[in-house]
């Protein structure tokens, strides 16, 4: 049960958007920023290192939540974000994706663990300045957004079948619009 | 040195939101509204929360800034801001807060070690919803915060003489406007 008084038809950040939405608004700019980007890091790409962090902060809302956005974005049956979620090294990904989320897992220990090797390898690998910044702030963003649902202990829907629906809305609208309503996709 | 080419005459957070003003500007909004307000928690109290959660992950530039705008806001010579980082429990404080920074102790460590027993005490002591809500939201905010900080490896003046008078700057005109220029406070 929420520990405060939530709108219980709303699961996740969503009820809590919707009891502060002042401060739903800032939030849902930041994630369409740094989610819903394909510059540098794709979109699949980004939602991957939410899903990673999401994971490792053990929110099961949020995992499942970006999770079925990944495997919305890729059409590829939950396979590629089991893998990285699992052990990412043997991933069937990018070797500047397993150095990004090296960095990722780091951030979410704390902003300390980040170690000049890790930011070098990120480099080998190509990544960019931008890369590198956007990767530290998905990681840092979803460090706020797990312990917001988890801290306020928000409904988390335990039907798995309930995150692909909104996992569409959000792949075809973005953040924002539709995240503090009860509307389903129109499929 | 930061991770990455940022400017090196802003320091902290400034230099990172400067690379992305984009990000910046919900950042900066998020930061208002959950700082500037003196609904339920005072602006006092609000960075507090905000000083102790930096405290405790270790953030240097994050204690320090937070931590010179309650004493501004107290113009109390950091007396208090010291015993709450020292330990909240004997320090000069309400019982509310108590229960408040305890809760927000919780949510350092991860959402799903506030327990009930938490939000109890913090209900006895006349806590609100939303004083919960905000004391959970800051302390996640400044989770992410100072991730960012600390992950890119952000410049941080060790000079302690710096954060008085940007605290003031911060004290009369609020996050926002003032946060990405290297402007000094007319006096």
């Amino acid at each position: 049960m929420p520990h405060i008084d939530v709108d219980e038809n709303l699961p996740g950040i969503r009820s809590l958007m919707a009891f502060s939405p002042e401060t739903a608004t800032p939030m849902g700019k930041l994630a369409n920023l740094m989610l819903r980007s394909n510059e540098g890091l794709t979109m699949a790409e980004r939602e991957m290192i939410a899903t990673y962090v999401s994971n490792l902060n053990d929110c099961f809302y949020c995992q499942q939540s970006h999770g079925a956005i990944v495997t919305c974005y890729l059409n590829d049956d939950n396979e590629l974000i089991s893998q990285v979620n699992k052990n990412y090294e043997h991933a069937d990904i990018s070797d500047k994706m397993k150095a990004l989320l090296s960095i990722a897992g780091s951030v979410q220990k704390g902003g300390k663990y980040v170690t000049q090797q890790q930011i070098d390898d990120a480099r080998n690998a190509n990544a960019t300045d931008r890369e590198i910044h956007d990767t530290v702030l998905i990681a840092a963003m979803f460090c706020m957004f797990n312990r917001y649902v988890d801290g306020l202990a928000a409904n988390t829907p335990t039907d798995l079948s309930s995150y692909p629906l909104r996992a569409k809305q959000i792949a075809e609208h973005g953040y924002g619009n539709y995240i503090f309503t009860t509307d389903q996709p129109t499929q």
